[in-house]
């Protein structure tokens, strides 16, 4: 393998070896893509401010005792982050009801929940992405059960430290998706991103939307929502 | 209220008042419904072995330690249970892999699972039952934190007994659904059926379905699976 060879191609990112066996490259796409790639497009800039806006949330978790994949960021598009094998579990914790979770369970979008909750799905394209129970993931052999806690534990702590960071700059983080990564000596770190493509942000004031809601949605300005919560995290930061 | 007034009518059963104002009449239909009632036929005999083989097997589960709706057979078709609020959430027991539970893990039909897992839905057709974790079902107000803890445990006892029932007449329990209901002194007790219509059973020997899945998979010989199970469990209680 030699440096620079492209491990992987995901829907928004690709991920290029390095002369360190223990760390990957990571470079941002400007590629959206909806409801597990049927809707598909392009939402200039994303790819720079999802790096940037993750790596400046990573740092500030990492700050708070939340160990993260980031090892130092190269370029606006670009980042080094360990080489983890990524948990097949994405972690959602929801404060607000919305997308899938109102629309399976009937409950209307913007009621608050009365504690915040964390789900698990099986991360899997083919199957859609399907919720699952813990049982399911202890009888599938996704996880043990104690790893199942912990990641419980992290994204609750996780969202404590984020609500704090966006209610700083007037956003409400209505809910978000997480995804952890094992490292070659077994410990389990948060890897992937943290941005609009992967938290839905309100407007503390007006709720509007500024996340990738607007590309789902065909509700315009997505590209400004982008940079807007971008410009409103380093402005405090 | 009038004793004989309807008080309900479901997809399989009609329930009625009693001159005992915690006492209902259940009625048995032979309607069957699947896929959330888009498919819908009629099973030939099946309200009248429902019926017995329910009362047969909740009457077993009573004589070890399981509180259940049941007070009397009244018929082939007719029984008195207790009048009972129904717990808005479907209790699904899982041995082998089957039906949904294989569909949206990608897990093949026939895969014995390491454990027995018990599953929650939501009760509510519009929805289309969705699979619910237990804190879906805590911020729904549902069910609290011990009641789901002790649906839990009685789901798992009576899938013991079911189990060592089935196998004494060469039927592998592969899957069932329990209701639960709350009497007006506020105890929960197991309500609904244990019927083919509610449990996936296979022949011990040569794995043949005998139970609902023959209607919803057109596999014929419906009304003798239904049959062949009742006439089996009479023949050893």
């Amino acid at each position: 393998m030699t440096v620079d060879t492209l491990l992987y191609e995901g829907k928004a990112k690709k991920v290029y070896a390095t002369d360190d066996a223990e760390v990957v490259k990571v470079s941002y796409k400007d590629d959206a893509t909806a409801f597990n790639g049927v809707k598909r497009g392009q939402i200039a800039g994303k790819g720079a401010v999802n790096n940037q806006m993750s790596n400046l949330l990573f740092t500030y978790l990492e700050a708070n005792g939340v160990n993260t994949h980031l090892v130092e960021q190269l370029s606006e598009r670009e980042t080094l982050v360990k080489k983890v094998q990524i948990v097949p579990i994405e972690v959602v914790v929801r404060n607000i009801a919305a997308g899938t979770f109102s629309k399976r369970l009937g409950v209307m979008e913007g009621v608050d929940l009365p504690h915040p909750i964390v789900e698990f799905y099986l991360k899997n394209d083919e199957l859609g992405d399907p919720l699952i129970t813990d049982d399911h993931a202890l009888v599938l052999g996704l996880a043990t059960s104690s790893e199942l806690a912990a990641l419980r534990e992290q994204a609750l702590t996780v969202n404590r430290l984020l609500q704090a960071k966006f209610a700083a700059c007037q956003l409400i983080l209505v809910d978000f998706k997480l995804e952890f990564g094992k490292q070659s000596d077994g410990a389990i770190v948060l890897a992937d991103e943290i941005s609009p493509d992967t938290c839905r942000l309100w407007d503390s004031e007006t709720r509007k939307k500024l996340d990738k809601d607007r590309f789902r949605q065909d509700l315009g300005d997505v590209e400004d929502a982008y940079q807007e919560v971008f410009a409103r995290l380093t402005a405090i930061s």
